[in-house]
């Protein structure tokens, strides 16, 4: 018996539907390039995932693979609801399925977007003790970022944004357990890069994922460029009140 | 009773068109990732402006609000003759009114491009007293501005171009006494670049409006391109004139 | 009478079709921002020009002015076949005009590329008596250009190409006397570089002039990074031979 | 007799049509620009090329040329089944054919990507004996590679990916003997890089080929990038393994 109704409607908004024409929208942006990267949703307790190794430009709602989610889910023994006649189960599931068991995410994102690896070489290049964390504050884009989790309302401009770095291994499944420390000691924090290979981004749903995704290649590119021009990432600005509120 | 008819037209020209797919071609520039940035238009008394937090690429008509705009109206409280079903007005709203009362603009363009933002940091770098206004001169796009405020023709090739530049706020609205006096001292100008933010620019239609915003990246981008080249922003250049009408 | 005729055609390869199909494709690339730069076709003895202050990616047909060439043709008195409704004659005008009637060309494609300005910055940077000429050579993409005016075949990958750079003048229609002057002293030339400005190639016809000006680009883009990564623009490579050509 | 079988077919991933919309997909990633580079499949015995000198994104299937491809097949004396109406064929087939005979592969991209240029130029400024290979390990981005003809799996996060450099030569074809001895000396690659020209990419199928090419564009860029910002491309990082794992 086919399981292609897990995949099937018209609803451009479905998850089977969203994945491939989001995947195809961030090809555009080179933040899935060569088959590198990644999305995937979560409905409930109905996960949504690429296979590995397609082009993202040019997935299909038949290429989705469909997970359940349940209290009792181990992240290595997983329960596919429906799989794609040919391809295999991304490596990145487990770090996914992190962000949707631990975070209650609704939408995580995975990019190899060079501006971001670019950020976790300069950090590395700072040395020991001053590379896991990128730090950026001022910049009007942090308010793209909600607080933490489960608390309301974003950043400010004045706040400072910072991304923990987790370096990379050599199996992709293997970050799961640097993915879910770097989670508990920054437990507000959306997004971890990836040493010499990315970041992932999640949010509650596939808006709050995909601009955040978004918001955070814009600052990193600023950060680079900022690098290139001598202007440091963080700064001491006062903060400025008009008149009339004096 | 519904307002939708304020937002419901064939005509691809009508502001509840325009907006969407002028916003859909910016986010494609990168001047409003992840939700940053937007674009306002006045037609006579009537004002469209898209909600806060939308994806910009994918804006739809009815995701418009549209306000009356008389000589009374007040800044902070404004007349909605449309709101969309969901959505918050946009913290710029009172910027893009600021625009349309008191330079009688017909569209105003707010973008985050990383280039004005660079451009303000490599200003900052200056140090107090240099880091308040943009000038760059000899170069053609210059050509793409028009003088001022209720004057005929464009800046010529060899004028200086000046933007001011303002402090960003913690909260956009009050960026909108700044704005003003920015409009005050500089009364020629048809844009404001606002600190680690973006820019403001505005024209008496779509059409000016978005070429001069266009043009101002443009030369942004060759700012910074210039700076990282050792290339001053102005210069001295003698004018060359043809031996026919020496 | 309507004049219509002569801009109305099914062909997507009538020049009325094609440039404004082409400036949308410039616009992409950033040739043509904010109204600047432009596109004119030659078909015998009619030549095809947009007006000035489109925005070039939304351009129609009936944009389109249409003039009469003939040997009495004088730059400045041109005969007019069909004016569109609004809009007035491109300041290029004599410019497309001259590259038409010096050298046969059938089309010629005006940019404000910023790797243009870029390179007459960086000639201009290093002083008098070195600031006229861009020149670079042993690169594959050289071969993209014709030999010169009335010559077979193509540069090759030792040759040099040289562009000559002429000022820039506070209004474009002056630029015709100097471009003319640098098609007299650089007769096999298919580009000549406006300083501060932008760039102007032509060829015989609508293929030759847009992938010419395509390679200069890419030329221009490459110098421009080859100086921040401090390699010149002139080499002196051996020649490699197979041993089966020895 | 009309040979248009050869290049007639309503599926889109026929030979005929998918070079066509590959190659105006590498337009737009600037990888061909000004009729440079191409792209060429090889379906059992029959191998599909664009000619010379078209505008890669306008290409046809109408524009393709069918060889024979036997064991008898001498690089110089080809067997054409279909030849354009108008059209040269291409100077990049002998060294399409030399990754089909040599290497079995399916499918064979030659770019004129700026990334490649850039690198070739870099290695060169290092002086010769350094010059002739690209060296990159620890980068995610790797294991889109992979490990070589005819070996099962892709290299690793923390393997050495080298593609060699040749030098170019004045006529295209005259680089087959040195793509052929750069194969014999590098019997793993899948690529070789043409110093001041750009790279040959090939694989087992066009969805290798074109992963690769892509993953191979990305890894130039960040190397040029990581040059401007004085981080080396190879590095001693060592192995992160999980607790669980240790």
């Amino acid at each position: 018996m086919s399981d292609d109704h897990y995949i099937t409607s018209e609803d451009p908004d479905h998850p089977a539907n969203l994945i491939p024409s989001l995947c195809a929208k961030f090809w555009t942006l080179g933040w899935v390039t060569g088959t590198g990267g990644g999305c995937s949703i979560r409905n409930d307790d109905l996960v949504y995932i690429a296979p590995s190794g397609v082009q993202k430009e040019l997935m299909k709602n038949t290429d989705i693979y469909v997970l359940a989610l349940s209290k009792q889910t181990d992240l290595k023994n997983r329960v596919y609801l429906r799989s794609p006649p040919c391809g295999r189960p991304s490596q990145c599931t487990p770090l996914f399925l992190a962000a949707f068991t631990k975070r209650g995410a609704g939408c995580c994102i995975h990019t190899h977007s060079h501006w971001a690896v670019l950020v976790t070489l300069l950090l590395e290049a700072q040395g020991p003790g001053k590379d896991k964390l990128f730090e950026i504050n001022n910049i009007e884009q942090i308010k793209g970022f909600g607080k933490g989790f489960q608390k309301q309302g974003n950043l400010g401009y004045h706040d400072t944004l910072r991304i923990p770095v987790i370096e990379n291994t050599a199996h992709e499944e293997d970050l799961t357990e640097f993915l879910e420390e770097a989670m508990d000691q920054h437990p507000d924090t959306y997004a971890v890069l990836v040493r010499r290979h990315g970041v992932y981004v999640w949010g509650d749903n596939v808006h709050k994922a995909k601009t955040m995704c978004e918001s955070l290649d814009y600052l990193f590119q600023l950060a680079v460029e900022m690098k290139q021009l001598g202007i440091p990432w963080l700064s001491d600005i006062p903060v400025t009140v008009p008149t009339s509120r004096r």
